[in-house]
């Protein structure tokens, strides 16, 4: 495998240096930005992380800020979420989609002030959606991007570590809820979030110079918990079923697709609204489903064909090996006819033909 | 440094098995495509590039494709440069900026017919900022990314090795013009352009199973003239003034302060021209500059700022060691008073301070 080459364009984070020193082995890009792919393996790191607390480096989740007069008229436009039932401490999973119902992004919303909400994006520049939108309109509203690097602790004894270092009122944070908390002499929103399902926080650390000295202070107070430092990771994540827009789903995906339809719940005409009205009533002509490939597979680096008396019936682009299950877990976008759990289909690995099976449900 | 993780995601381009075979040394990431930095190194492939010729998979360049009875309308909305002047063969330089005038990107645009156009992006997704516009105003306007991957032939044997492949009339193209040639079954438009001044073409090429027969032909044919598989070379590059978007220049700059002031010629009332309109009669605060560093510098991995008096006057971004002319060359962005040729400057790198003198040109 090649190496990456870094440069203004191709961001470090506040917390690069820590990343460095810790022995990133892989990195990607995602959002402009280097995020780690694994430390020790990804095997290694997927048993350490279900055991123990890990540190990430999610910087790569830039917010969108939409701050102003007309944020929630465009927050409304934007979120198929009915965004009038969220409360002042809620964060909202919000799949964007464009006129035709094509997703655009999948962010998590938090909404800071009534005139002032971020979207912590996956990959892709939706500012520049927002912004189009927004410029168009000529709404009072500004769309930036602010300083803001999340940093995630993620794994059973998050609470631990986090108690010693933000207090013991982190414990009451709910699910997908956030508190202001103090570190140092700044406040930092701290969610019940993450990109796994082994518990966790995220911390969106305001202001860069905050980055290191909150990295170590978790280190410093983390020592007899096993902390180190992680990284999504892609086993944990495949057994978990969360998505990665951009492998597993795409703007030539809707959101009942990938299986978000709780999610289009907004009363308002937002963009895509009439699209995705046919799929509302009448359910997708494909969706997410979790599979299992039988025999060895090799690193899935693409999409994967899935393809039934040789005609394309859906695709695999998340795959890889769970020692904890046993098993190849995989995320698969399949056709109606051929998503019912027990169903074998061919699949075209980069490796090989392999046989896939699709499972009742996602292993966490 | 730290290897780069395949996936979906991060996209391979039609191009990549022969990438791989050729040896590519490094990537970086760009318009979530795969982006090669270097084959034996960056300082063997720039001396290459000046004598031979090489073949570029710069994929990367996606192209937003305007489409549609509105598509020239939006275009001059898009566009600080009179689109009303565009011949039917050319390519356009054209930076894109929002209302306050900051630059989004600088693609080239192409017209394919009188409702169809191609902008050939620089890293970021300007399709969400076309999308939102034309979502936002009802534009009857297709804005997609059509399965078209650039192929750049660099070098001054670059006409040699293309007449072979595309025949004689490839010697007539003129510098920033196309014309449709044929390969195989399929008519390609072929550009005078690519991203060095060592003089070549980019072949966009429609369809991705064109990829590789295309790849394999130019090598065949040109291993008398010591074809080699490069990338945009960060010595040439820089030598050449070529900006990099992202690094040189961001949404926090404007075009003038780019040094893309003959590009700002609309009549109309482009999105960011009023915001414009005083640094088109009074000039710009701050402007890319040329600047030769003192010293031995290390990689520039991020953005050096330039310092008087302990005030930051600037940022450089792109800096290396240039064998041909036995200096560092360096591009910056340099504050009014500071721009003078002949002005030296403190420059803190990463590598502790150097001097750097602000230069009357680049170096071709």
């Amino acid at each position: 495998m090649a190496v990456i080459t870094p440069n203004r364009r191709v961001r470090k984070t506040p917390f690069t240096p820590g990343v460095e020193a810790a022995g990133v082995g892989g990195y990607t890009v995602y959002n402009h930005t280097l995020l780690p792919t694994f430390f020790e393996s990804v095997e290694a790191d997927a048993a350490h992380l279900k055991q123990h607390v890990q540190v990430w480096d999610v910087s790569c989740e830039r917010q969108v800020q939409v701050k102003g007069p007309d944020a929630l008229r465009l927050m409304k436009m934007l979120s198929p979420r009915d965004m009038d039932r969220m409360q002042a401490d809620q964060c909202y999973y919000v799949p964007i989609v464009d006129h035709n119902g094509g997703m655009l992004n999948d962010p998590v919303a938090i909404k800071l002030a009534d005139d002032q909400y971020w979207l912590s994006v996956a990959d892709g520049d939706l500012w520049q959606f927002a912004l189009g939108l927004a410029i168009a309109l000529g709404l009072d509203v500004e769309i930036t991007e602010p300083d803001v690097s999340p940093l995630a602790v993620q794994g059973p004894k998050a609470d631990d570590l986090m108690e010693r270092v933000f207090g013991d009122q982190v414990r009451d944070i709910k699910f997908f809820r956030y508190k202001r908390l103090r570190f140092e002499d700044q406040e930092f929103i701290v969610a019940r979030s993450g990109w796994s399902k082994q518990g966790g926080f995220e911390i969106y650390v305001e202001g860069s110079e905050y980055g290191m000295p909150l990295w170590d202070t978790l280190f410093a107070n983390g020592q007899n918990l096993k902390v180190r430092a992680g990284c999504p990771n892609n086993i944990e994540r495949v057994e978990s079923g969360l998505l990665s827009f951009g492998s597993d789903m795409r703007r030539e995906n809707t959101p009942y697709e990938c299986g978000l339809a709780r999610f289009c719940n907004s009363p308002l005409d937002y963009i895509g609204k009439s699209a995705l009205a046919g799929q509302a009533e009448n359910g997708p002509p494909r969706q997410i489903r979790p599979l299992v490939i039988e025999g060895e597979i090799g690193p899935c680096t693409q999409s994967w064909p899935l393809l039934a008396n040789s005609t394309q019936v859906g695709q695999v682009a998340s795959a890889v090996y769970s020692p904890e299950f046993g098993v190849n877990v995989a995320i698969g976008m399949v056709d109606r006819a051929y998503w019912e759990p027990g169903t074998r289909i061919e699949l075209m690995t980069e490796h090989g033909m392999r046989w896939a099976e699709v499972q009742q449900s996602f292993w966490r």
